[in-house]
């Protein structure tokens, strides 16, 4: 699917849905701007607007249509042979929503950004591309002015969208930690370490992004206008404090994996205590009962008249000193 | 509310409290300077000081009201369109005093830092501030000669309020490393793993402050005055000391939480030495009385005349050795 | 072996298998480039070709002809007293499809790459030159245009072969994870970490190559032109996402380490709890009967009509208790 | 107190012990240089030298007053309104020879090195200190030329000063390690770790010191005159040396830590084998005997005439065989 | 002893073990170079050499003379007062072939390196030496033509020399990897604890030679002529592999560290194991004849023609089953 918009300087919507033939027209006039955005296009539609329309080059095109690149931003300048304006090439990843399986699924967002036009390109459908669209047809005066105000307000968009599933995780994590404390078990470790994995995975995500990010904040790129430099700086900072939650989440995690270690081994030490308090409890009568069970003629004991009462007693009386003994020292 | 003081470059007071309207001819007056406090101002007031009166770049009065912005600083020079005189923007976070359950709670303190005007804004009241703002009052001459000087004094207090919650950690440290030693128990894991992430946070709060106060003590910013340099640079070092301090009970920790996983484990130990000594010593009695108890019509131990006399003997002869070899070996 | 081709700089092929007396004429000429593959050649022919042909340096065929070198680029430009033209060197290894024993074998790929010609050195049949060889000679217009464009092709091939190692390792990480959740033993831990090195080796093996590919990628040489340089990024991207993975890998062995350490304490704990459940479970059963074969004359409750009942039911009632107990508290 | 001392760029002592109001006089004089040893100086004495006479910079002087500040080196060059003359201020630890509760002591010595002076300040007696000045006064010739030159021999007095300390700890640690393969106890792990907090300790004093003689090497400071810095390397030489010591310690007790850790779980497990093997070798004992006390009216068993003797052969043989069989897989 | 050669700028031997008073006359002769080789001088003779002769600088004297050094690698330029040519001083380690108590000895070569002069010194006959002296006589055409030629002939001997001792380390390693599976002990531990810290070591040691000769490498020193440079490069690769080699243990001893605690702690288990399973497989028979070992009158069961028989079948038949369900669960 295309949706095309061109927008005049002051922010105002020229056109909409504009036909692939007027576009040169459109981009040839130095009032408007034009915003492509292709959502799933067909392979045909993506050569023509890409290739043919503004004949972008061939690498980026790769790169752009292709499913795992890794984000990254690159100028590109005509060589006299080239056809294209200058722009830059960037890809960025938005985090979606809802997890399934425990697992973020990332989208690739590919923008290509000249001087009088933004080509965004994705194959699924983005909360921030949809959301964007809505703010520059609403309060046009604002947002749509230029093209670098148009992909910076892309780009907060999908900065915001890291935060629910960072909040998800945050959730899981706090669940986690009051279950290792109260029950231990091993499913509770491979939770723990496939959240970890998740964790990384999130930070791996963030990490050449923040790269990507740091040098539009460097206003390393001339096609981003100085005065502008500054929002960038700002989309960035929201995905340093993403990133720094990220690794306060690992900290957490590796934190967690100590506790649940050591629960589970306190709790073997807890059984190791039990049987060693039952065979010390049940010891004297142990040794009273197998002793006064031999069979020797000429046991005194035997014949007494309370020999019976007195075992018992012996019994009952040791059996309660050890009982008394190990609750003194806090064993149950 | 909003506290407002005009001082004269040679440190004394020229007025308080000074009407809005009469603040921007105050600016104008080269040999004053305008330190404008604002403590959890309403939106209205915030607006007015901020925008109308000082027309600071909308992306500083956003991260200065927004609550949890990271520490940062950043240098705005006017544009040919902007209206507000160059100045530096930093955010940074003092630390309160008193822990909550056991979570350091920081406030941001936002600095405005021009030529000849100071505007701070903070949500909390905040001891250094106070403190700031007292001495400026008692001792002009010295202290409020430029808001360089007034804006060093707030950080070297802010700074030197960590030292507290330093103080608290290290006295909760020291009770845990004698609590482990004396008697582990799992409730000391989470209390260990609670502290160390703790001080981690202490150290995720210090280390952008450390960057910020690093560039002021390289003397990057002209609108502090090269002779000040030092003085920034000492409040850089003592943040430096505090961070160090930290990383120092970042290691105890580790440490401790070597020894207490290792006493636990040790108590498991000690508790199946118990179970098998015990199961050592009544050995002798078990098998004597065992045998002793069988009913083969032909046994002759059991028609001697000292036959019990001498079971009784094997018993507590063997049962002695084996105590005493024990004892040898150090088990108790 | 050896096999030679000369190109047109329209990329056709003008000839192949040139016998070595003609190659200088061929290099004479500035319409064609050579492209001269060694493969295990004699040491005559390795000599003649870079040392009398090529006048390579000394240093640059050491390296080329030794076989452990490790990954390098290194410029050669001619002293006064040098034969050779400028020329790049540079030693890649490539990753042997299937692994034997479990453990990658790479090969070297020798390049010299100067302005007109490409001298390539391996000791093994290599795939990524061989199906390079085929796209030449296919769609000779296409690729075989210039030296830079082939070594480029090579490269590119170099590392698409790296993901089916990748993808072997994913594979047996996958097993391992399932079969340590199902039945931990020590022979999994000595696999376990056996891949881990391997992953680490292939890391190892990476490294050093993404260096290279890095000064290739930031148009550090002359030799590449411009305008290829973002094609030699592209590999180096490739490479890149190719390290991540196996920083990917790492962690997932490093958390499957973990589980399977944890997994064996756990069957250890589980073993324990056993032995103290049916010593706990036999305790009625046991101390009633050896109480009662005790042969005291007087023992009041061996007469009783229902004694034997009577003990039958307080052993029966007691384990039942212990057991509920136990199955309560989820011990089996 | 205070020590001065006036030498001739010859290197010969001129004067002595020298009254505060004719130092001015001595620091005109351009053939002169002056030591002025300020040894736990009163506030008073402190003030007259740092701040009348030699007008340092406040805070420098503040930093020298103060006791716990980092090690640091800074150049103070004088602007229009101060007065004194370029000077280097630094502040190094010295090491106490012995340590006190096994803590080491540190006792910063603070410098003053201008062109024609060298202040030394110090709150403690100090063996480099008190070396130095006897060096001076013996072989003046030598030494004390110029402010760098005694600047330098001080500084490698106390580098030269961390040795002992370090032996002391090697000889700790050896004989840890000797103890803990013999009997380890959980004693032990507190000293490990005590010991390890110490080296830690120990190299975070080194650190900052070597960060300022790495300048100092380095060249950076005028006022070190260029054929002395080789020394000045060398003594950073000798610190980077001790640090790298320190760090080989570190590993060391990590080792010890691991050795120690399964030294006591090994234990654990030599109590559990015991336990399992008395256990089984009185099986057949306990098993017979119980067997054979049993009450049913027909055991034929227990009237066969060898019926005991077989009884007990039977245990005997079976005994000896689970004793051999143990044996043999070296349990014991 | 002292060793001296006389090169012609040809390589060829011009003279041999030449008298001091001549060596002067020799080193004005600029068709000549000089090597000399003190090899555990007298004190007078190296005080002879490196001070009367060659006049060096005293801290480099020092550094040569004294014994525990670190590398290093330092230019001297003479001052005006300064009477010694422009030389580079160097410290580099050699590491000897057998390691005794498994703790490998290094011994120091410092090399005096000048335009038309090396000078060799080292404690201890090295082997590098003694080759590159046959190298140079043998073959003098190639080798002796310059004194840089030589030392790099040198400085590869000694890298070369490392390979040895790391193979020798791989020997001990395999075998450890075998002996842990098959039977861990403590003292494997030990050893393992041990070689690790040798490797640790060895990459001391290789760390800072590295360093020195990347200086090399990267043609930083004028005394180098540049067409040399890519030797010491090569000189500097065959370290960098030695040190990656070096890494690849240490990562092989963590796994095999991980392996042997675990093997220790799965030892424990299977003790456990086996304790349990001779309690359970016991308990059948325990139970029964305990119960029937009671002295009530009314026991019916005691009383019965078969009564034996079935207690006989009931013990059976349990342990039977007991063996079985164990059996099957691969217990044993």
């Amino acid at each position: 699917m295309i949706r095309s918009f061109a927008f005049t300087t002051q922010g105002r919507l020229h056109s909409k849905d504009i036909q692939t033939f007027l576009m040169p027209t459109l981009l040839a006039d130095t009032n408007l701007f034009l915003w492509v955005d292709l959502e799933k296009p067909t392979a045909e539609e993506a050569k023509f607007i890409l290739e043919e329309l503004f004949h972008f080059h061939p690498l980026s095109v790769e790169d752009c249509v292709q499913v795992s690149s890794s984000p990254k931003v690159e100028e590109y300048s005509p060589k006299e042979d080239d056809k294209f304006a200058p722009y830059l090439f960037m890809v960025i990843h938005a985090v979606d929503y809802s997890r399934k399986d425990g697992v973020f699924a990332t989208s690739e967002l590919n923008f290509f950004l000249g001087k009088n036009f933004l080509v965004t390109y994705h194959e699924a459908p983005l909360r921030s591309v949809q959301a964007t669209e809505e703010r520059c047809l609403k309060s046009t005066v604002h947002i749509a002015r230029a093209p670098d105000r148009v992909a910076h307000t892309l780009l907060d968009g999908i900065v915001e969208n890291y935060k629910p599933a960072l909040d998800e995780l945050a959730l899981e994590i706090g669940e986690l930690e009051e279950d290792v404390v109260k029950r231990p078990s091993p499913k509770m470790l491979n939770k723990i370490i496939k959240i970890k994995k998740e964790v990384l995975h999130l930070r791996q995500i963030i990490g050449p992004q923040r790269e990507v990010l740091a040098r539009f904040a460097a206003g390393e790129f001339k096609l981003i206008r100085p005065h502008l430099v500054p929002y960038y700086r700002d989309v960035y900072d929201g995905l340093f404090r993403i990133s720094e939650t990220a690794q306060n989440y690992t900290d957490s995690l590796t934190g967690l994996l100590h506790v649940y270690l050591n629960m589970s081994s306190n709790q073997t030490g807890e059984v190791i205590k039990l049987l060693t308090l039952i065979t010390l409890i049940t010891t004297p009568l142990t040794l009273v009962g197998t002793w006064y069970g031999m069979n020797f003629k000429n046991m005194p004991e035997l014949d007494w008249k309370l020999g019976y009462e007195l075992a018992m007693a012996i019994v009952l009386v040791s059996t309660a000193v050890i009982w008394w003994w190990f609750k003194k020292k806090k064993w149950f």
